[in-house]
């Protein structure tokens, strides 16, 4: 245990929002206003941005009712931001205004809320105070729906955009399959780079997709086409397909910008992956296709959100001022799964290196890739069902999910 | 109570598929197979097209615990079709093929459930069957999430779906406002000629859409961007809009045939309403533009129906049974409201009309379409928010939706 620090916190959020990273601020704040070494309790409007602005919220003033509706209410309820810190040695004008507000305020607790982009500019941050010698514990809290943070089992946000996706799917797996004519739907989810939540789609079972293309592999026209034929031969002229938004082919373009000429008609532009391939297999075959994007439905849809995950991100909030007020700084809290597969799931909230959660993405190891890169394998399902399990409960009124009202009263 | 009819029934689903049209063919099948004037329950493959293929399911094979999980199913769960007879003037064929298939089973009752089409084939083949001498005791059973259907209150399949189109947008809401910069998002709602399903985004109260357009009043390109305009500016550079895919230039054009010569591109081929709009208006403001079309998902999202829907279809289902035993034919079941707005709400079932049924379409009153044709009136809130009250709640096997597996026994 190191030494006591008193003084005030700040929490910001940061990149893409999700369904449960509320709960992690949930978990900051209702800890917080009750942690004796903590004296004020701030949120910054969008991320960095807020702190860069002076632009903070007074915590305190909240009903502790609301504080708990967030709980289950998605997307960042302080408003989030894009905003990537230069170098410090390159231009510290930026840290030095943070490190005035911070002195202006009595901030000594600052905890950062975000996904690999949000982790470097809070290792910044972090390594900044220190070399500034002003004493600022620093605590990044994960999320992301891309589920591409290194450091950490699972990302606050990926199981409940997971449960999203596999939800959906059991449904479209129904509805696309309801006519007796041929149809080929092709279903866009999330995913740059990783192809974890596109992975998802698998855990809908027999109905879920036919064919999954994740990033992690390079993409090819040709391929596809083959596969979908082989799929659509065999499957009474139906395929369903769940391709990331991500994939590229070999020369590391996305296939929006390549093949067959398209891009002089100003598809890339117009439409995403799923577009581009409905278009794709509706000239080749010659019948019904159909482009779905989950869009932003599949980052937001706090109403079938994952118990696990929602409980798990309040946690990993609450555990970072733990964490922070018993002395630890310059980490990511981070989720260690102690349960093997088969075992009833268990999960331990633990520090990681903040640094390297910075600098690494975690993509789907290629062996969990399988069916000539068409499907994922039962490691997949084994690592993700257990964090899909159980239906976070919102509280509806009057048919409708009722979600925190903060007053945001500014300092 | 007319004269006693003793003898099979078959019950099919026509047109695109609900999230509670299996509620329908729940209530069918359990009250028919303890019904005592029902011998045999058949389903039919695929809407008419399985009963002129003669290909039939043999109900009474099936568990009763599975068909009593259709109450929670989505899409059709015996298929559907897009199947329209001929006038059987013009071509009596197909209605010959479907008496020589009701003698040959014995089928004196019929149920149909379908929208505005499926009333159509329903009432051609009550007619024929009138004409012919053959007693069978003709219902319509009716669903559509588009809410057009005439000489009903409102239709099973409408509130599911509008209750997801309005979770979502409290969702959506949160999410596309999350950021500190211009946006612009187009959310596409389906409804060719009836803005029923669109207006719901509006239950969504100040979460919901800034700017909702129907298909009821024409479309201008001008006043949109306009309506936008001014949205934007007052809204801290924010505007969220729900669009019917339906809407139409003041000429009867859908717009994504019209205006900004933008066809010449192939965009009307490719992307739909949604997608049209979210280019023009990243080209007139210069900002982030996205395109939302909630495709499949609105009609197909079981996980959060509305209780009230699933239990109205399961009633629908029931009485048509119920009815038809009695004695009644050549009618649409039908939904009419018994409460006024403000109290309390209650529905009776009744029969209606089927040729009424068949051939009317019901739209969005003009003068519930205000704000310059850019909102809807309270008068549609009173009418639509009663419908979504309630969540129905499907069964969730390990995290994920456990829905109706079904033996289809063929006769």
């Amino acid at each position: 245990m190191k030494k006591e620090l008193i003084g005030a916190c700040v929490f910001a959020q940061s990149g893409g929002p999700t369904a449960v990273i509320n709960a992690s601020a949930a978990g900051v704040f209702l800890e917080a206003l009750k942690n004796p070494c903590i004296t004020k309790v701030y949120g910054a409007a969008h991320g960095v941005v807020g702190i860069l602005n002076e632009e903070l919220y007074d915590m305190g003033q909240e009903d502790i009712e609301e504080l708990e509706l967030l709980k289950t209410t998605p997307s960042s309820a302080l408003g989030s931001a894009r905003h990537k810190l230069k170098n410090f040695k390159d231009d510290p004008s930026e840290y030095q205004k943070i490190l005035e507000v911070f002195k202006k305020y009595n901030i000594r607790y600052f905890f950062y809320n975000g996904g690999n982009d949000s982790m470097d500019t809070c290792n910044k941050v972090s390594k900044f105070m220190q070399e500034s010698g002003y004493e600022c514990r620093v605590m990044g809290i994960p999320k992301t729906v891309d589920n591409d943070l290194y450091g950490i089992d699972h990302c606050p946000g990926f199981a409940s955009a997971a449960k999203y996706v596999a939800t959906t799917f059991t449904e479209l797996g129904l509805d696309t399959r309801v006519y007796n004519v041929p149809t080929i739907t092709v279903v866009e989810i999330m995913g740059r780079n990783a192809g974890w939540l596109t992975a998802s789609s698998a855990l809908a079972g027999e109905l879920g997709p036919d064919l999954i293309y994740l990033p992690e592999v390079p993409f090819s026209i040709e391929k596809f086409l083959e596969d979908v034929r082989r799929v659509y031969e065999k499957n009474n002229k139906k395929c369903l397909i769940a391709v990331s938004e991500g994939i590229k082919t070999a020369d590391g373009k996305l296939v929006t910008e390549g093949g067959r000429g398209t891009d002089t008609f100003g598809h890339v532009q117009l439409g995403g992956t799923a577009l581009f391939l409905e278009d794709l297999v509706r000239k080749e075959f010659g019948v019904k296709a159909r482009a779905i994007e989950l869009s932003l439905m599949q980052r937001c849809s706090a109403h079938i959100a994952s118990k696990v995950d929602v409980e798990e991100a309040y946690e990993v909030g609450r555990q970072a001022v733990i964490h922070a007020t018993n002395g630890e700084t310059d980490k990511m809290i981070s989720i260690q799964r102690v349960s093997k597969p088969g075992e009833a799931y268990k999960s331990e909230i633990v520090c990681a290196d903040l640094s390297a959660a910075a600098n690494t993405e975690k993509k789907v190891p290629l062996e969990w890739i399988i069916n000539d890169n068409t499907y994922v394998s039962k490691e997949f399902i084994d690592y993700a069902l257990p964090l899909i399990q159980g239906e976070s409960q919102p509280l509806f009124v009057n048919g409708l999910p009722r979600f925190a009202k903060l007053k945001k009263v500014k300092v």
